[in-house]
């Protein structure tokens, strides 16, 4: 897989992703220049193009750089359990249901990266999958997350259930989502972007709950309500 | 301002936003014959076009249906403390210190009218505007939401402090943001996606805010961050 962008370079470097190699444009752009200085004291293999070269090279948009970095490789829903074990952890665990907006999986994978998400699940059929462009707007978080996707997301709630994981779905509820206890064993289930959470999930899950809204517009952007649900659960842990 | 798609229009419709006209391809699609009936019943002016027609008008993509909107007014900051008294609340006012991307912009005024912010703040020289973009991420929010344009963000953070708001930056910080004490009147800072929040400002805020962080990437998506404040807020005003 191939992302490109200074930015997006620059994040993979910070965050220590695994990159097979970078091809940048030998243009003297000074952002350019010291990206490839930084990977090549990492050792990764950099090459540097003229214009006309790096041009054959490249598909779409042209920042003057980018990284070839290994496709994504899915885990199972028993690894992301095993993940919290290792971290001597209450599992902490990403449903997304139907999220198909790259930009919001990506926003959503970096957010649970950063709050120490154990793993995010995702359905196979009718979902985002990991792609460039999640790689690139999760700022490569995506290669340090276990992400697993499943055929029967309804399947996978009632068997972490049994596991005694408690499952919350975000929408419209009766309960406040501060009212719910996030020390325990927790995932959450996240919406896709124009149909909220499908209805045989929202009938399995232990609980509905639900944010305050004062507006006219009644719904968040999916990643932004992802988000602060994340965060009440650290919030809650961290107390 | 033209705003198009079958999902942004349902927004605006549903938000009771107010539109100019709606233009629509005659394409039997059931949505968008939806759309038009819901519009007219609203007694809002609908044009109904063959596709030739249709396609004439659009410049952009094509979903077969358009709003005609007006251009976006900014108002001024005064008139936010002046929602704040209106409201009989202490004012809760969300400052964007240089946010360049229309999604973000747009995500973070949806959560700021979910969230009963009084208005939001953004820098007129080295930012996004209220561009159709917004709009359309916003799903209309803008149209309920105040907004001012400020040319000199340090020297509105000086005064929003002489009428006895707290300003907090979030960023890398000492203090937690479960620390601070949002019942008093309360103004939140969001840095932009790359450089974070600039140095004048970050000197001038009464506290920098940060999140906990977990991760390999230490930052989260902009308006993730900022919803995550924001519902804080929410939070210990609803307590």
């Amino acid at each position: 897989m191939i992302v490109d962008g200074i930015n997006v370079v620059r994040e993979l470097l910070n965050a220590d992703c695994w990159i097979d190699k970078i091809v940048a444009e030998d243009n003297g752009n000074r952002d350019i220049l010291s990206l490839v200085d930084r990977a090549r004291a990492k050792g990764i293999k950099v090459e540097v193009l003229s214009k006309v070269d790096y041009d054959k090279r490249v598909k779409t948009k042209n920042q003057g750089i980018m990284a070839y970095v290994p496709n994504f490789k899915y885990c199972e829903v028993k690894d992301i359990l095993l993940e919290a074990k290792r971290r001597e952890e209450k599992p902490f665990i990403v449903i997304l249901d139907g999220i198909s907006d790259p930009h919001n999986l990506g926003a959503i994978i970096r957010t649970s990266e950063c709050a120490g998400v154990h793993g995010v699940i995702i359905p196979g059929n009718r979902a985002c999958e990991v792609t460039d462009t999640v790689y690139r707007t999760s700022a490569g978080a995506v290669t340090h997350m276990k992400v697993a996707m499943v055929t029967n997301l309804t399947r996978t709630i009632k068997e972490l259930k049994e596991q005694g994981v408690w499952i919350y779905a975000l929408e419209a509820g009766n309960k406040k989502l501060y009212k719910a206890d996030f020390t325990y064993p927790t995932a959450l289930v996240i919406g896709s972007e124009g149909k909220g959470v499908s209805r045989l999930v929202r009938e399995n899950v232990d609980e509905v709950l639900s944010l305050d809204m004062f507006g006219k517009v009644n719904s968040l952007n999916a990643s932004n309500a992802g988000a602060i649900a994340i965060y009440e659960v650290v919030r809650q842990r961290s107390r």
